[in-house]
């Protein structure tokens, strides 16, 4: 009548626990951070991040040394921050310079933290790892972002999820026709060819959906006749450790690959816990630069498809997996795991390089 | 001038630790599952529900062996359900019986386990332990829930407290003449005559409150005249792990025992994990069934006595359980825990029993 | 370019966990218990606190021994309070009074554990610790809140923190020019003179900080002239385990040290549990006893500088410091942690007294 069903009496997760820490991490966007400053939880750390004189950024550990208090509960004095409970001051390299109590002396003792950050394609890159090992060419190219063809809408989400589920959601490019069924159109199970790659750590999915009928709503979005077919490009990319582009394109036909109008993404994934994620998103396009009915309609599926449907299921996941765990639930394997699998496989690698 | 107090240094629980896997629970009310998928916790264990086409309910785990999406995300396809993830489908016995992405192939080990389940009452009955020793016969007759002679009023509350709490609180009717004072009325502290028995795993108390004078609400709801003296006859009896019944019976004195304007209750309590109660609750009568001021009075002494009371009451003796146990404090025992204690000895035993 | 930031492996908390037991608390302001039990968590104890008839407080541990109901969820009876689970009585020395369950005997075991308490100085202390060692006479003298010639204004906050960190708080009086900037007034880094003491357990902070330019909303709230010039006096002291009073004055240039129109306050702070805390607190003032203007500032004073900025602070401060002593952050040393230091000394003693 049913499967027995046996809860085990010891199960085991099976991967290595821990950050990838050499490694740049989005942040914040640029535009998070003008006078004030801003504290963020990124891979279990408190960072305080705020802008010099001359607009550059800097980047501390967000605790006093004297009283534990957050740096970002302050303000900013000059190129440093003056702590908002006692009055110390440091400055963008950590160095306490100013201690207004009592004797006026500089404690022993009292730098703080820092880390390489840079400012590059609209968004504040970290890096929380060896400062030696920073590489800012290391920074994969989104010149696109500030590339006057293009127009980009940016979007900050917050997943109650490990980052590496969010990467598998977008990785694994099968999920769109099903989860995103409402979003994006109904197209049954259409067929597509794929093509799997790695180079490096550089791992690619690149998906040929040909002659699909465009439903009103995302011939819409992307200014191409309703109920005509298209040929659609969806191709994604991962670098380590949550930077993700991707491209959509709406092909003509018989077209070459990637031609017609087409958007880029940017999906950059910054743990703040072991068990929740800093999504920032953006969107480019190449067309209809100045109507605003794309950047809302690209706006909308930000939220609907971005939020409402990926990071709800990637939720939804983390909080089964407990269970799943627990019960000895053996994950399966679908060929449509084929480019997230290898990811993993590169994570894996640079989490026990990290923390050995 | 006060007794010491001392902080023990090692309090210990005194209990067994576990669910009663071989039982019935009730997962859901009948009603509650339509066209949908019903996802609950039950015994710890993410279940989805859901009818096949001719109405029968299917039970599986809810998690997709692919990612541990939860299945109750997705939809009902013919007689199965399809993931909202990735659209892989399951028939109502588990098996993977088509998988859209990629190669399509059924991937080995895909079977989702599923646990036996039955339709009965108004009630869905699950099993959650060994299907082979799942037996139909062994769900307690609430056969007066399908009797035209009674009209029914069902209930759903959650309780913030382990199921044993509940269980303590409905087989020692000791606490009504206090607890439920605002409720049913101030009968002072009446005397009754009690009987509790064992059979086999029932246990029993039966108590008769002769001659009590009506108080006007509590008559209006039994429609019997305000003011004047009834024998009260209350009962109840438990059934492992959470299943109860009782009758409250207004009879004219020195009549018979039982005769006259009676409800009978349901009250099913099925764990949600450890520390926290699914409580289907449902009464039936049989006088005025076509009267809405009866059926109004009954679901108001669901969420006044029941929710309000009995699971407010519960939920706070559960909070207080922690500091209980690590201030050391013994409990003490009254002769109205007589039931109570042979329900906890029969529990005893079969938590050992099923998690040996 | 940056610090090395390397996450410590195995880092460790200093300090004695504990509370001091053997001590005089502030359970509730003499206000908060008229007719009913107020339940209340101190030093991590439920405690059910209520008046007898001829007002004197009873505390009892707020745990029915029968199952373990909290008695503040029950009702005054004479002297006593009566269960409101199943109808226990108990006196005020937390016997068992009354069983009027089944054969109404009054069960064996089940003395409630009670607790030292007085009411006094607008106040209900308790002593969690050892009942012999109960001395009222070590009550700190707060007689001023019974004084005519001081008019009182009470208040009560919760901290999300341990109760040590808000005698850090108050007890480093150099927090006040930045914390406070927004509610005291800017006085930039106004220099003072000093002096700490120890005499015993009892320690000190006095600082006076001689021509102070009164801005307009302070002197308001003092009724000195705005503009003018002011000596300033801050002094606080303190005693086991958290009770401080603290002193402002505002005296005339060149004058004693302490004349002119002041405040005095009495800042109780009672652990809830080991990360959150009880802050009672009171203001009296010397000066236009009956202006409601006062009143209304020392109101505002407390809820802007007391709940808004210290226990906002004191609670970043607690959430932070999980992260600090994790990444292995050193906590350094101010000149204007003289005080504090020696209070954190004391406390150390006594838990360790308290705990071994």
């Amino acid at each position: 009548m049913a499967t027995a069903f046996k809860v085990p009496s010891s199960p085991k997760p099976s991967e290595t626990v821990g950050f990838v820490r050499n490694a740049w991490y989005v942040a914040a966007w640029s535009t998070e951070i003008e006078d004030g400053i801003l504290g963020r939880m990124i891979l279990h750390t408190p960072i305080a991040l705020f802008r010099q004189q001359d607009g550059q950024i800097a980047a501390l550990l967000d605790i006093c040394p004297h009283k534990f208090a957050p740096l970002s509960l302050g303000k900013r004095v000059g190129d440093g921050v003056q702590c908002g409970y006692h009055g110390l001051e440091f400055d963008a390299g950590g160095r306490c310079v100013r201690n207004p109590q009592g004797n006026q002396k500089i404690p022993p003792g009292s730098q703080v933290a820092t880390f390489p950050v840079v400012e590059r394609h609209g968004a504040i890159w970290i890096w929380p790892g060896e400062p030696a090992l920073a590489d800012v060419q290391a920074i994969p190219d989104f010149g696109f972002f500030s590339d006057p063809a293009w127009k980009a809408i940016y979007g900050l989400g917050h997943v109650e999820g490990n980052y590496k589920l969010s990467i598998d959601n977008l990785m694994d490019l099968g999920h769109g026709l099903f989860l995103h069924k409402a979003s994006a159109g109904d197209f049954g199970d259409a067929r597509c060819e794929i093509e799997v790659g790695q180079e490096g750590e550089k791992v690619w999915d690149r998906r040929l959906y040909p002659s699909l009928d465009m439903p009103e709503a995302l011939a819409a979005r992307f200014d191409v006749p309703a109920g005509a077919p298209m040929d659609v490009v969806a191709d994604i990319e991962w670098l380590p450790a949550g930077l993700i582009q991707n491209l959509i394109a709406m092909c003509p036909p018989g077209k070459a690959r990637v031609e017609g109008n087409m958007t880029r993404g940017m999906h950059c994934l910054t743990p703040e816990t072991e068990t929740s994620t800093h999504y920032f998103f953006a969107n480019v396009r190449n067309f209809l630069l100045n109507d605003p009915r794309i950047d809302e309609g690209l706006r909308r599926w930000q939220k609907d498809a971005l939020q409402d449907e990926d990071s709800m299921m990637v939720s939804a996941v983390e909080r089964n997996t407990e269970a799943a765990v627990r019960l000895g639930v053996q994950p399966i394997y679908l060929s449509t795991d084929n480019a997230g699998a290898r990811v993993r496989r590169v994570l894996e690698t640079l989490v026990r390089r990290d923390n050995c």
